[in-house]
């Protein structure tokens, strides 16, 4: 254990792209920071990793046109970007009927199925469209759809077990959850930050369109690198004490005093810091009610992405298989072959305490049922189960729990006293993306700057 | 800050009637403890209180003659009883209808709606019975009654408003919850170890039948006294870490070397310690998704229980006022009159940031709508916010988010490593009350002392 004691004007807690982005907007401005990150890495859900002997992200990875803040800040640090292969046919694998179709094309349901499909979309978008997204909590009629689970709301709102199916795979591997563990408004608030549900799951013209050259989390990285010595991993915050002077803020690497603390981790997470003097009931009771949602992220590589030359694209919607969620992921320039998937929500929970080695056996199962026999020959699979990860316990986001928003939603960003929240789940566009983190991270840099540099 | 480091067999975390039953069970068969209590006092949600010069409880304070484990002890310390107040006439005010029933008699709704409620709770208890308190996740239907909130489940078994409405006043009065923030398969779990929703309601031959003369906190007060110095308050536990050799547990008071650890929290305030290595996913999971429950305990004392005289028991159940429920609470033998009441549930969360005065005249408000204008003078006031109680922050328990249970529910009890579990959550009988606090130190007591001693 260091024990460093200084003080700087503002602590930030958290090194992933919103507390290095409130960091960074601070000392441009001339305030004085550190960044205390728990984990022996910056980043946080947004990871690196090696497979085949390429660098992979083993969270956050794919970028749409509307994330301006994540696409300035690739331009700016230089880093080049390369669009999602969509090429061939898409499988789409619901109540036992497999369907292929083309991007561009509407999912390969009955006309019936995919019109109730699209009608429960178009429910959810006319709420987000009247959302404040800043305040989800006060649209109209947000207390009943806060009252009732995504999977109540499925199965009052339509008898086609088709189109309840692909909503809940939306919820599984967009949320994260079961659509029995979030509200519909939660669906709603998401829906209206992200520009819609069509949005959150499409590829070209979504939120899947663009990924990065050598992965999403060189731009924290980077950042991180800019900052220097500002940025101290292995540094858990354990408490924060306020007074009317300024904050201290106790770490595993030291003790800190300043004037205001940006806490920029996920709401649960910010949790588990004790706070003096403790958290108004609101704000502790939010920190309750929002678990991270449940994510087991996994990539496979092959000699070559052999089902390209099937005609199919890679990517696979399956409620049929365990990993409900594949996308190609062949780095361009290159022979190997690479395919990410996902065990998503209630698989993520069931398959969290099983074996890596048992995971990979089920995943290339999976594989072979669509690509074919030739998915049997990987040449290697990583896997991360952010379940697992001891900082950040979950992925994508924190997904609060049905009447959790609605009870305690201020919270969520209404600053404590000298303390300020950041992180994606606090963002008012892309929330859940790594675009809402760096926006949120903007954000509380702006409010701290006005209130210390008046 | 004590610097004590010492070793013993069993560090206890949490000095409640769980962690006080452990250890007191644990000396008892010659394993050697230390319990390390956060808060300044033993009890956890059982907590003293004064009004009017009398010893109220400010936490959990009624016994039903089920539960034994209460009763025994109780009976072990001399500590004397006294029953529930039923004379004269109980109010139910529900959808706009306020009308008076004796104690025996049936809830005084229409014929029909009566006959919904009566239905609803058979229903809920038609599945207890099939329950193994134990797994309650494993009975039939447990994953549709956890996809669901209570509130939806209401919605779609009855069209009697009425009906729902008595079924939210519990949701609200004894989970401490939203209807909207629970799943049917929590209130099937809590059922069935509680010997049903109607014991858990009822008053003579229910949940609400006896108090203790000098309250219910004296039987923990009394075994820490007899633990003596084992128990050590101001002791925040921070970190457990395990190896192969036994644990080590650092609190504000000092570092603890032992065989083995018991939390003896609830699970949400367990989530909160730093566990070296740290928990696996299902573990840390299941903390994330089960918040405490939204209560805020009033006392008021009158010159008089001069509501008895006007023919009223005292016991209110009202959706029309904010304050949900009132009992008498008026000490044998003594002149003073006295009610207990709640802002339960929602109306725990709306007005948890509001100041005691706001609540105390809110409170005030609604006794003088059911028992007239003498409510109006006070001679005190007494209230316990446990939201914002700092190392509780809520009670009575922590209520499982819908699809928690069926998710990580195994996680509640299954020891990790050389950690055990206890707590009014974790029993076998009597889940959510004392008596199931002192089940679970016995079980976890029994559990270890079988490891230590083969």
């Amino acid at each position: 254990m260091n024990n460093q004691s200084s003080h700087v004007d503002v602590v930030v807690v958290g090194a992933g792209y919103a507390g290095l982005t409130a960091a960074r907007d601070l000392k441009k401005a001339g305030v004085s920071v550190v960044v205390l990150e728990a984990d022996d890495r910056v980043g946080g859900r947004s990871m690196p990793g090696s497979i085949a002997g390429y660098v992979v992200d083993l969270g956050g990875q794919w970028v749409g046109s509307n994330q301006t803040h994540l696409l300035n800040l690739a331009k700016e640090f230089g880093v080049k970007m390369y669009p999602q292969y969509v090429g061939g046919e898409h499988i789409l694998d619901v109540t036992g009927r497999e369907a292929r179709y083309k991007e561009g094309e509407d999912l390969p349901l009955e006309p019936a199925d995919l019109a109730e499909f699209n009608r429960l979309v178009g429910e959810i978008e006319a709420v987000a469209g009247k959302v404040d997204v800043a305040a989800p909590w006060t649209v109209e009629g947000a207390d009943g759809f806060d009252a009732q689970t995504f999977e109540n709301w499925l199965q009052n709102s339509t008898t086609s077990e088709p189109a309840r199916a692909v909503h809940r795979l939306i919820a599984q591997t967009i949320f994260c959850s079961q659509p029995g563990q979030l509200s519909p408004l939660t669906a709603i608030f998401y829906a209206a930050a992200d520009e819609g549900i069509e949005h959150m799951i499409g590829t070209v013209g979504g939120a899947q369109e663009t990924l990065f050259v050598g992965g999403a989390w060189q731009m924290a990285s980077k950042m991180a690198e800019e900052l220097g010595d500002a940025v101290i991993v292995n540094a858990p915050v354990r408490s924060i004490a306020q007074t009317d002077g300024g904050v201290t803020v106790t770490s595993d690497a030291g003790v800190w005093t300043a004037a205001l603390a940006v806490v920029a981790t996920a709401p649960p997470m910010a949790g588990r810091i004790s706070y003096t003097p403790p958290m108004p009931p609101r704000r502790d009771a939010l920190t309750q009610r929002m678990p991270m949602g449940s994510i087991i992220k996994l990539h496979v590589a092959y000699q070559t992405p052999f089902w390209r030359d099937k005609g199919l694209s890679g990517a696979i919607l399956s409620d049929r298989t365990v990993t409900g969620m594949w996308m190609d992921h062949t780095i361009p320039g290159v022979e190997t072959g690479g395919m990410v998937g996902f065990f998503a929500g209630g698989h993520a929970q069931a398959w969290a305490e099983r074996s890596p080695e048992e995971r990979r056996a089920r995943a290339i199962e999976d594989l072979v049922t669509y690509l074919g026999p030739e998915a049997n020959n990987p040449i290697e699979y990583v896997e991360q189960s952010w379940l697992a990860a001891p900082w950040q316990r979950g992925a994508y986001m924190a997904i609060p729990s049905p009447g959790a928003l609605t009870a305690f939603g201020p919270a969520l960003r209404e600053p404590v006293g000298r303390i300020h929240w950041a992180g994606t789940e606090t963002a008012d566009v892309n929330v859940g993306y790594i675009d809402g983190a760096i926006q949120s991270g903007e954000r509380v840099a702006g409010e701290i700057v006005k209130q210390l540099k008046p």
